[in-house]
């Protein structure tokens, strides 16, 4: 990790970038040397408002910024129909891509993506923080745990947050030539990749979104949810809203064991964070109570979960520029799966709320 | 509630009569007078086991405790198939009767027992105990609180365990002859009860039932579950399961807040019970955590939940019995408003997983 720290070009200055853009300041092996937005001003003010470096550089357009040969890496919070063109043209210029989720609007999109980038030697991953928060790698030791968790049976997961009226107006989010996916893009991409996460990203059979989802005037989803199957009788649920009050909550039921928190995408604090687990719990014997709690585990989070994610993303692509190392496929492949289930989530809304196979 | 207490008889010796019978002997207004079971041996060993008092009376067949002069109501956990015979038959004995759920195989069944209750002015009411305990009443406050949780949009319930190999084999909840209904009577009428609880008993304009649920080579459900969808958007998921880790998870969200525990069934502990809430909490300015966390509340329980149940029951016993009023029927309409939807799922996987209206 030590050495000269990878350096990202920030294409556009979304509210999201601000957090993003401070993860790549605090990450050990990661700074930012350039912004770009359509306005020099605003990129100006972008970088001025988040304390970026004096050197950073100030572009007033992202092909200009693409064009700089000192950027190693790009971070790309676009709209999600920007990211075709702009994750294209990123791989072509050579530069590796840390893009916002949903990584595209459709996988056939997202296939065009990582063709760019493997013909161009560059990583690409997404943006889904909570995937690197430590935390998560301890539940996954519960999950794989077969003395205490045993086999995965049922997975459900719930983002919801209210939108305000602003936001239902104006957010790009619901805005068809925007953020097409909506809700589900942006809601419903945690909880298929929460479900995914506890599969071990194994894909389901089929995916069948529940009726009646909530879309905007303009046809874009508000609310939706969808059940997934796998072969093995596996079921998962997940719902997302801008409808409702702000709840995650994850809970995955094995044979033997359940794991369950109740602030999965974005901790309740950013230092430390806590999940419950309960393995082989029984009733007391006249079943008035039970006689095993579940167990609450804290984690140290040394490094916020988003500057975990840049550190892993930078440390990639500085495995290929210093070592010559090939992209890694762990990251794409993960991306790809989740965009796969949230086509079929539409599809399936498109063909009256059948099932729709996953073929993968 | 002073006077004599209400007699009761108990039909069958099934394990759960064991905890009611001591929840008959500990409610205030409430006494154990009778027990029944087609063995006069095992009905005296039960007396005895339990700790009933000593001049109860043993019957060696259902017949002769219903014919018995000196016993005001009955307590019935007989499998669900003999639930219509012996319901309609202590009705026509002019007894008031407390009923194990599921209710009946189905609601044309249980309109029968409804039928035979009101022509004999009796009471009925069925055995869900957590609907009684004080942390509901508690967690309804909250519920019905428009400032605090506003509408509600969604309802995620839960209940899973994990039945052992005697149990798959043996056990009257999955043989088609005693327990038809197998998980979702059981397990699921918890998770429709806890979601119409939610909805004040507001049923869904439509049922639609997972696909692939588990069944038995008898063809009795092991596992499945179903969304539940209302005129006004409203969205509800159950899951239950014999075949997963013993989970009781209710998620209640509103516009402005939510509701979760996650032991709604039988609370952790006999003698205090908690629930958390949440209501219009937010992010930090960088979204790296939250601004207010959930609340947990904690509820101390003076009786346990099944004696607040016997004791409730016994009221309205009494209620008629001493002052001349007419059978309640709150819980009656709550217990076939549950039947109703549990049969709407079995109707949905009927018709292959398609959405069923529910004509109220």
């Amino acid at each position: 990790m030590a050495g000269i720290p990878i350096r990202f070009g920030i294409i556009g200055c979304a509210e999201i970038a601000r957090k993003v853009s401070r993860a790549i300041q605090l990450a050990p092996n990661a700074t930012v040397s350039a912004v770009a937005s359509r306005s020099f001003d605003k990129a100006a003010n972008f970088a001025k408002a988040n304390g970026f470096p004096p050197d950073t550089k100030i572009y007033g357009s992202y092909e200009s910024l693409l064009d700089d040969p000192d950027i190693d890496a790009v971070y790309l919070p676009l709209p999600t129909s920007l990211h075709l063109k702009w994750a294209v043209l990123t791989a072509q210029k050579k530069k590796h891509l840390l893009t916002e989720k949903p990584v595209a609007l459709s996988v056939a999109e997202f296939d065009q993506i990582l063709k760019a980038c493997e013909e161009n030697g560059v990583q690409i991953m997404d943006g889904t923080m909570w995937v690197h928060n430590p935390r998560t790698h301890k539940m996954k030791q519960f999950l794989n745990d077969k003395e205490q968790f045993g086999q995965l049976r049922t997975v459900n997961s719930c983002f919801t947050f209210l939108a305000d009226p602003d936001f239902l107006k104006n957010d790009i989010r619901v805005k068809p030539d925007l953020d097409a996916l909506g809700a589900l893009g942006d809601a419903g991409w945690y909880g298929i990749r929460s479900i995914l996460w506890a599969a071990d990203y194994e894909l389901p059979k089929t995916v069948t979104a529940f009726r009646n989802p909530v879309l905007n005037e303009a046809g874009v989803l508000l609310e939706c949810g969808a059940s997934l199957l796998w072969a093995d009788g596996k079921i998962a649920t997940f719902h997302c809203s801008f409808l409702s009050n702000l709840t995650m909550n994850l809970t995955a039921i094995g044979t033997l064991g359940t794991l369950h928190l109740t602030d999965f995408i974005i901790p309740y604090q950013e230092h430390q964070a806590s999940y419950t687990t309960s393995a082989k719990p029984g009733f007391n014997e006249l079943v008035t109570g039970w006689v095993q709690l579940p167990s609450e585990h804290t984690v140290t989070v040394d490094l916020p979960q988003e500057v975990c994610m840049v550190r892993e993303f930078a440390s990639l692509v500085a495995n290929i520029k210093k070592n010559g190392a090939q992209p890694d496929k762990k990251w794409p492949t993960i991306s790809w799966k989740t965009q796969l289930v949230l086509d079929a989530v539409k599809a399936s809304m498109e063909k009256g709320f059948q099932p729709v196979e996953i073929v993968g």
